[in-house]
């Protein structure tokens, strides 16, 4: 197989048994990065040959007998709201292109610390907030978003471009992309992995996620952050109990995503997991609402040193978020973060027994057209309740783009969520084992 | 008066009415610290020459009708765990004696875009979380802690090296400090100052503050930093309603502090303000220990891209903190956070009614010795709520060092506890309109 096709997991055990190096894995990538680029247009930057040198360096050592880490050798991506030392981190921001860190952001550091070896900078939506769009097209049909704002992140991942990706997540930024590139990705529990040297938002929400290929990969990256391992014993998917949760926001749904979430849940049962309509309790309709009002409370101070030294040369919709053109007031955003607060200590208790809620990855299938990353309100309220949640592709929409599920958790358990998407994605992902090789 | 002993809105008058140049002003401090340094160690590192040629094109726009800003030409001292670019930025750790950043953290950016000159680094215990304490002292007597972990910036001002200068908040490393130093302070409402750029230690309670000589000068930093004004009118001490509280904490309390707190409540109320005694409710009497539960959680991420590149190289304090050798479990975590969640509304309705909470500004006056940088107790709490706070010099203790009040207000109502604060410092701080002059 190309080894660009590899998942993580796969390529280390080639390279263990001395069927693969590092180099010719990042040539691999980089083939396929420069066939595919001019189409899904994932990257801002790319740094060949330093990635090539990394990769003799790490293959040397694993002649050696030397590995760093979990992560030995693999190539990522990096979203360029996140900086990587030498590289330059834009933003997407007109007022940022001469940037360029001399620190690696704590998750880069954890990454290549752990052998891992960034390839690049991904596109994405202005700070990753709002203003300018990435120019990244969905892997699967090019008239379509990837969504975003992690958008050349799902799109370099779902398009084999590179293994392994990060995101930011502040409302559904890492799982839609997913959902709508048809790749694996974890955003964990709020504050579990390190945002500094990532671009903020909203602190009460920002989260660092990742794409992959499996779940195998996803918890590579994990264990390569530093997250706690689980203490409890891995169990099948016929010992598992899923609270089926159709959200509040139901009626936001486009074709495909309900027979996805249907597909997925009936696969489950017939497994023998126990599968049980559990919806959220009734005063979390407004988690999505809060979620803005914290936002744009919260992301105020995120572009007021923009504001105040760029002014007008700021884009107008960050400019109107700094200035709190909406108006939210004191009152309000107090209202929403202890609403949000009371909602994270109630989802704890209502799901208790289950050991992972199932919902939509996202409202359909990617949308047509570049002007929009589409709608987040699927993934906004578990950013918002601080829960780990991984995306599960969950097979095509009824256009023949992919469609995901969401496996959420609970905080500070992301091992065991990674557990569960382990026992459950080879009967959920109908791609499970096979490699979709879009193009 | 040397110029060095002004306050900033003392400096910009004179600046405006043609006495004073930026010039001079940075010359003073310099003089100043060059005179007090070696005894009082505040600096890790001072940029004269870039800050004389900043005031001296601060001069000549000025000169022009050039305002950038409210701070226009005032320098300030920055915590060395918050970069300044083209400073070195150590965190007083061994692990980055040659880290030069590109980029202003935020809140220094707002500073430099407000017409301030960054005059240098402030030492700080390591990583403004444990491990290497600053070597600096107390200005008002050497063998004595200026507090910690922003104890050179704490001592900076109170010496009258600057007028001006950022520290971090995580428990109680800003509002300490002050109190030991005889320097006023604010910590924001959480969250409403940006943190890119500084250290992160605990993302719940991470919040960037700062010293000043007076309430004027707070209030400057605030505006430049773009805090939304107040839209209620200022009132005057006789119209203010104040809320006395010992905090459940009161059996840390040393010589020195229940007097100054005593001294301050007596005042305003002979001054025509309402002050009533009305304490926590008794279920926040685990404020302390949640807060150092989340601080040692939280803390886990922030030092965990050290310890797996550093290992043993890191600090060994800060080594058992990402490591959990305390053995903070997610269930402990997950109910700290909920506890202080709750706890933060519960605050809002308790105090209704109120202006402000006056509580003491620490347990006593500054320790002897320069092993330990003192007690946060008496500031843990109110970080842990988010509310904004201001630290009031109130006199001094039974050996002659200051002792400081806190007044603490409500979220997102920074600028309204501004004004109260404004409105009290004149009966409570007795060095008000004078100046003290260590040494």
């Amino acid at each position: 197989m190309p080894s660009e096709r590899l998942t993580a997991a796969q390529a280390l055990a080639e390279m263990d048994s001395g069927r693969l190096t590092s180099v010719d894995l990042v040539l691999a990538c980089l083939d396929r990065i420069d066939a595919r680029e001019p189409r899904v247009k994932a990257w801002l930057h790319l740094d060949r040959e330093r990635a090539l040198a990394l990769a003799a360096e790490r293959d040397l050592e694993r002649a050696a007998g030397k590995i760093r880490g979990p992560l030995h050798g693999i190539p990522f991506g990096t979203k360029d709201v996140i900086d990587v030392a030498d590289m330059p981190c834009t933003h997407n921001s007109p007022l940022h292109q001469d940037r360029v860190p001399v620190d690696d952001a704590a998750c880069v550091q954890l990454l290549r610390t752990a052998g891992a070896i960034p390839l690049g900078k991904l596109d994405t939506v202005e700070f990753a907030a709002m203003g300018r769009l990435a120019r990244s097209t969905n892997p699967h049909r090019a008239m379509h978003t990837p969504g975003g704002s992690s958008s050349g992140s799902g799109a370099a991942v779902g398009d084999l471009h590179v293994p392994l990706a990060f995101g930011t997540q502040t409302g559904g930024s890492v799982m839609r992309p997913a959902s709508y590139c048809g790749t694996y990705a974890m955003k964990p529990t709020w504050s579990v992995v390190n945002r500094e040297g990532a671009k903020m938002f909203a602190p009460s929400l920002d989260t660092i996620g990742w794409y992959a290929r499996g779940v195998e990969d996803l918890r590579l990256v994990a264990e390569a952050s530093g997250l706690p391992a689980s203490d409890r014993p891995a169990r099948p998917v016929s010992e598992l109990r899923i609270a089926l949760c159709h959200t509040p926001y139901r009626d936001t749904l486009r074709p495909g995503a309900e027979a996805a979430l249907r597909r997925a849940a009936d696969g489950l049962a017939n497994a023998g997991a126990t599968v049980e309509v559990h919806e959220l309790p009734p005063t979390f309709d407004g988690l999505d609402t809060a979620k803005d009002t914290i936002m744009r409370g919260e992301g105020r101070a995120a572009f007021m040193p923009h504001l105040k030294t760029h002014g007008d040369g700021l884009h107008a919709d960050l400019r109107s978020h700094a200035e709190n053109r909406t108006g939210i007031s004191p009152l309000a955003l107090k209202a929403a973060l202890d609403y949000a607060a009371h909602a994270r200590t109630v989802f704890e208790g209502h799901y208790r027994g289950f050991d992972a809620v199932l919902s939509y990855g996202a409202v359909g299938e990617a949308d047509e057209g570049l002007s929009s990353s589409g709608n987040s309100v699927m993934n906004s309220l578990w950013t918002l309740l601080h829960v780990p949640v991984i995306g599960v592709p969950a097979g095509d929409g009824p256009t023949g783009l992919p469609i995901g599920v969401q496996l959420i958790g609970f905080r500070f358990a992301d091992a065991e969520l990674l557990d569960v998407a382990a026992a459950v994605a080879p009967v959920i992902d109908p791609w499970h084992g096979k490699v979709r090789v879009p193009g």
